[in-house]
Formats: structure tokens, sequence, C-alpha cells
């Protein structure tokens, strides 16, 4: 019996198997992004088996649409904390709110969950080359996995992406192109390549199985809760994919039993880069591309959401919800995060706390949440000191240190 | 029955109770350092008890000088990966190589098993304030640690420590102080401020505790090769508190009759800041301090190793051995195990890579040897992309990608 029943496009309905298609719906082209539904009557998952699996993301590798876990990556991806901050949780008078630190993962973003099941993926089809477009992390994650089993990346970066992401791409070894661009440019100029040289493509959504990847976070969550789940879930959304996998994630437990209800995840925006929220709000099925996303928060600029229609769809299926922040309140949330709970996010990664600070008002205090931290703040340091001001420079010299204390 | 059983100058050879000294032996002064023998015969400490423990430091507990495991830091400090990369072993032809990835830690270094340590002590002592001088790295991870308890951190730091660094501390809400000096200025300046404040001290060594923190690194090695030790591990050496820290967990394990040797540590110094090295070299008992040490791996220039006469005295005890490299092997390095592992480490955290690299031919292929990594590649970018290059910068066409591949 196969793990995967069928993809599904999430335009047209349209059901494939498996081995009939690679990325998207042949009729719908890309925007056709395909569901992966389970054959969940026959999946052999229990959770006692966890027990004394490894600490990564093939302790879940029953529900991972991959055939073994021989020859996986040799990072280990996933299982990152999950914290109770008491200080955080008096801060937001929210007595149960918990931080997923998902920063640290092997590349430090929570793109690496999506990295480890494509690469593995690759392995199992035979490509020896992948291919990736991103904002910076997916890239940075690609790299560091690809580097770990040998295969080639070549990784499209809008030329903008921060000093730290290109650094982490280089030194894994990657070929990088910075593109002169945006984000949406580079995603078009990396699909175009990869139909070119045959590279197999690991963009967001495009490829179905990232969604498989980043839905691990889920499991974790409810098996760190003590196989709970929350009541809600913030994430920062910038193509909608981390998004769709975090219900993707508890849509398989419900599926296979394992839960009886389904969170509210809330999809937070940055405001000059906010098309899923616009489309939400005005009550629409499709997203409307917009011109020139802008945001200090880099890993969600995106003005042509990727999976912004599977989004919205879940959304609207499971009570979600989608809200934006300005970037000042994205770049106030780092430090009171890094002081309140000793977790470093970059902006992307504190959008998410930046979104529940905005709606705390609306937060019942017997609610369980959680707030999924994407990226680490060493991403995107100048980011973080524009939000902290600088050091005391000083002497030699006791006294000026008096002045300061 | 105590824990410790006492604190012993590595200088004098006086021995002290727990309670009746705070950081170094009253008769020798600052270079008194104490060495922490444990009760051995009465540790109830068994590696059956690990199975169901916390996947963090406080897994050994009971080989920690701390009473207990409660109200301790909720930062997920220790058990780091160890990784085994076929293809890095295979260029280096040492089949049983591992790397031990501590820029993983919650602040991204080796320096969180200290800083969790230390601040656990200072919480139970009662002090609401921290300090420390610090390359970059120990400062950081105090200040995440402390954070995450809501201790107030006090932080020296040379001026040109790396930026990444100084965002985290400033991240975390540590009073930052960026002396105009070298590490070994702030040093002492720190240690006059606590005297005159009251603060608790962490500085490296000069605190015994900081050894005892470290130290979890090699239970944790040890547990993940299952039960058994390497020969050889390296690690780079700059104060030499880590050197110290690793012997000093193969030390209680070995007193703890759980292992029957204890490996050979090789001690990587930066060829510009190697005082230890010389020192062994000349068969000398005592590290003579260096003026104006300098190398790129700033983590580890220091011209006044604080624990280099414990370090010496640990290596020519246990077989230990002290290699300089070039600040050129330093960062082709990077590279090196950027490439081959997936790993990225910063300057200072490749550097016992560029130092097992050096003397590959000395190494048997038999042995099992350990590399540890201390500190993550994102803590400096800049000297990161000197050992890579830069990407390629191209226009939204596809000719312009085909000329580099």
């Amino acid at each position: 019996m196969k793990k995967i029943k069928y993809l599904k496009c999430i335009l047209c309905g349209s059901e494939y198997e498996e081995d009939d298609v690679l990325y998207t719906c042949p009729k719908c082209g890309y925007d056709g992004i395909l569901f992966v539904e389970l054959n969940y009557e026959n999946l052999n998952f229990k959770k006692e088996s966890l027990i004394n699996r490894p600490q990564n993301i093939l302790r879940y590798h029953e529900l991972l649409p991959i055939k073994d876990v021989d020859n996986s990556p040799i990072l280990n991806v996933g299982m990152t904390p999950l914290y109770k901050s008491n200080r955080l949780n008096e801060f937001l008078e929210i007595p149960n709110l918990y931080i997923k630190d998902d920063g640290r993962n092997p590349t430090a973003s929570f793109k690496d969950r999506a990295s480890f099941v494509v690469v593995k993926k690759a392995m199992e089809l035979g490509f020896d080359s992948i291919t990736t477009a991103s904002t910076g992390n997916a890239a940075s994650s690609l790299a560091g996995i690809t580097a770990s089993v040998g295969i080639k990346s070549y990784i499209f970066v809008p030329d903008k992406a921060p000093r730290a992401k290109i650094a982490q791409l280089l030194a894994f070894g990657a070929k990088v192109f910075a593109v002169k661009g945006s984000y949406d440019d580079a995603f078009d100029l990396c699909i175009k390549a990869s139909n070119e040289f045959g590279w197999y493509n690991r963009n967001t959504a495009f490829n179905p199985y990232t969604i498989e990847g980043k839905k691990s976070v889920s499991y974790e969550i409810w098996e760190q809760m003590n196989f709970n789940v929350p009541d809600k879930v913030f994430v920062s959304v910038g193509d909608g994919v981390i998004y769709s996998g975090v219900y993707k994630g508890f849509y398989d437990l419900y599926s296979l039993r394992l839960i009886d209800k389904i969170p509210q995840v809330i999809g937070v925006q940055a405001e000059g880069s906010s098309p899923i929220v616009k489309a939400f709000e005005d009550g629409k099925e499709r997203v409307e591309p917009i011109d020139n996303p802008k945001t200090i928060a880099d890993s969600i600029c995106v003005g042509y959401p990727r999976n912004g229609n599977m989004a919205l769809k879940l959304a609207r299926k499971y009570n979600g919800k989608f809200i934006k922040v300005k970037d000042e309140e994205i770049l106030n949330a780092i430090p009171t995060l890094g002081k309140l709970s000793g977790v470093f996010g970059e902006p992307a990664g504190v959008t998410p706390l930046a979104g529940l600070i905005k709606m705390k008002n609306e937060i019942n205090p017997n609610e369980k949440v959680v707030v999924i931290i994407s990226g680490n703040g060493l991403k995107d340091i100048e980011s973080a000191i524009k939000s902290t001001g600088e050091p005391y420079y000083v002497n030699l010299d006791l006294n000026e240190i008096k002045k300061y204390i």
C-alpha cells in the first residue's frame, strides 16, 4: 500500500498518482499547487513507537513521503525546543503561551524541515542537482542539507538578501546566483533554469513535498504538549507554505484520529507585503499578487505568494485567520522576545509574536497558544541592532561604567 | 553527602570547601584557578538513568555542581548532534571521524554549557546580577541564559567583537560595555567592576563552575558513541577552558569507572595567539602571556590565557597536545567543513578541524576522532565570505546562468 493516496490540485481538484506528477497540476500550471493526501487508514503510525526514535524529523518517518530512513541527510532537523517562558507569559498575560524555537534547526531556520524531505525525495528520484529560489532561508537550508549528502545545489536569491544568508550558501558550496530583482523574479528564473537544465526543483509550494516537510512542526508541538494540541498557533506568512504546513500536520493527526480538533492557525504578514491578508479580508478565493512588496522582514517579503490560495482555503475551512503588523511592531518584538525568554529571532521569526501582541486582548487567558519563531536572529543582525540601539563604548575606567548602571 | 569533595588550586594545591571560596585561590590570586573534585564514590549516577531524561545538559544533573533541576534556565543547552559525515571522512581519509556541532546550542556556541551552570549557581547563591568579560560568545551566551530567568547581565567585550555577537547581547537586553581595548583588558575591567558592584562573575576559569559546565560535552560524546570514548578529541584553545572542560568530563567518567581510558585531547591555537602552544613546546609549567595577540578567530584571540596552566597540566598528565595553525588554514577549514558536511562553523569553531587537517598524517585510520565545532558560522559572516568569495550577480537572463554552470 502506498503512503500517498493522491495529490490533489488546490484549484481544479484533479487528483494524481504520486508517480504521474512532479510539481504542480498539469492543467492549472504553476498555480495548481498539489495537496498531498495520505492513505491514513493504512499508515502504521503509533505514538507509542516514538519512545526510542531519534530526536529529529525522522521520528515521524511513517508520515513523511519518503521510502525509508536509510541514506537520509545527516543533519539533525526538527525536534526544536518548545519553551514556556514565565517572564514572557506574565508580560503578555497569557499563562499558557509556548515558544517553538525553530531557529535551532541546523541552518538556523524552519526551512530545514522542507529541505530535508525534498533532498531525501531527490535522492530517491535519482537527481544529482537541486535548485531553489528563496528570500534566503530556504536557500541556505537547501545548500546545507545537500552539502551533507553530496548533491549539487543551484540557488537563486534576490541580490538584496541579507549577507548572513549569502555567507551560509557560499560556505556550503552552493552555486549562488544573486538575481538583480525581487524574490518573485528569482522564483521565475529558477523555474526556467530547472526546466532547461533538468535540476530537481525545491521551490516552495511548487514542489508539493515542501509542505510535507514543514508539517512536521505540528507533530512536534503535539508530542511536546504531551500529545495535546494548542488552541491557537501563530506563524509568519510570506508564500503561505509554513501556514499550510502547520495545518497539514494537524490535518494528518486528525485524519489518523490522534487528535480530536484542529487548532486555529493565525498567519501574520508584514503590512507592506500582505496580499493574503487582503484576500482574506476581502472574502476572495484567490490571492491577487502585489507589486513591490516591502518589509524589513526579508523572509516574508513576497508579492506573489505561491501558496496563498491553499493557505486561504485552509484558513476558511478550519477557522484560521490572517492579520498584518507594521515593520515597527516587528522590530519591537525582537527585544521583547530576547529580553523575556532568551530566544533571538530574525524579523520574520518574531513577526508572529508581533501579531500575538497586537491581538492580545482577543486571547482568552485559558487558551494554549504557540508562537513559531521561524528563524534565528543571527540571520539578520543589522535589523536586530536597529531594534536595540548600540552598546556603550567605554575606556578602561570604572567611573565610566558607573555612569551607565 | 556533598557533591563537591573540594576545590583545589591548580598552582599551590590548597583545597577548599565549596562554601569557603567563590572564585580563585585566596593565596594565589587570579591565577589560582580551582579544579572541582567531586565525591565520586558517593555520586548516584548510572548510565541506565539517562533513558528518559531531557535532551539537554540536565540529563547529567547528578554530576553538575547544582542542587537540583528545578528553577533552571529554560533554554535547552547541550545534547548537540554528533555527526559522522562520510564525505568529510573520505576526503580526510579518517573513516571514524565525528563532528560535534556545538553551534547548535541556544545562542549558537559551546559557551552556553558554562553559562547554564553558572547562571543556575548564581540563582542558588541568590545573586540578581551577573557579569562577564568575553571575546563575544561567552557574553552572548550569558546574556541569553540570564534573559531566560530574569537575572541582569553586565557584559564587557572588546570593541572589535563581531557585530553578530553584539547584536545578540543587545537583543537579550544585556548592558553592554564595548571596551576600547583587548579581551584581556575587558577581563580586568570586568573583575574590578564585579568587585565594586557585587555582581556574580562568570569570567571563564576565574569562576570554577565554567569548567563544570563545559565538561558536559564529554559526557555527551561518550553517550552518543554508545558509551564509548574516542581516541582523540580536537578543540580550539583561547583561554584553555574548553580544553580543560573536555578533560574534566572524561576525568569524571573515569573516576566514576564508567570509562577505562581518557582520550587524548589536542588543543589547537591560532598562530598569532598561541602562548599555550609555546609553553607546551618549551616544556614550561606556566604559560607566559603575550602582548597583542592577533588572529581572525576572534573567540580564541587571547594573550593571557586564564586557564593556560591547568590546560598544560592536564595535557602533560593525560598525553594531551597543543598545536597551532595559520589564519589561512582556519579560513580554508570553513568551506571544507561546510561543503563536505553541511555544518557551518565560525573561525574559532573550525580551528580544530584546521588542526586535524594539519596533522592528518599522524592519525591512524583505525582511530576514532572527534572534532568539536564550538560556534556557528553565523557569528562571523564576513570571515566566512572571505573564505568563499562572493556570489554571481546576474540579470533575469538564462544565458547569464549558463555561463557559470
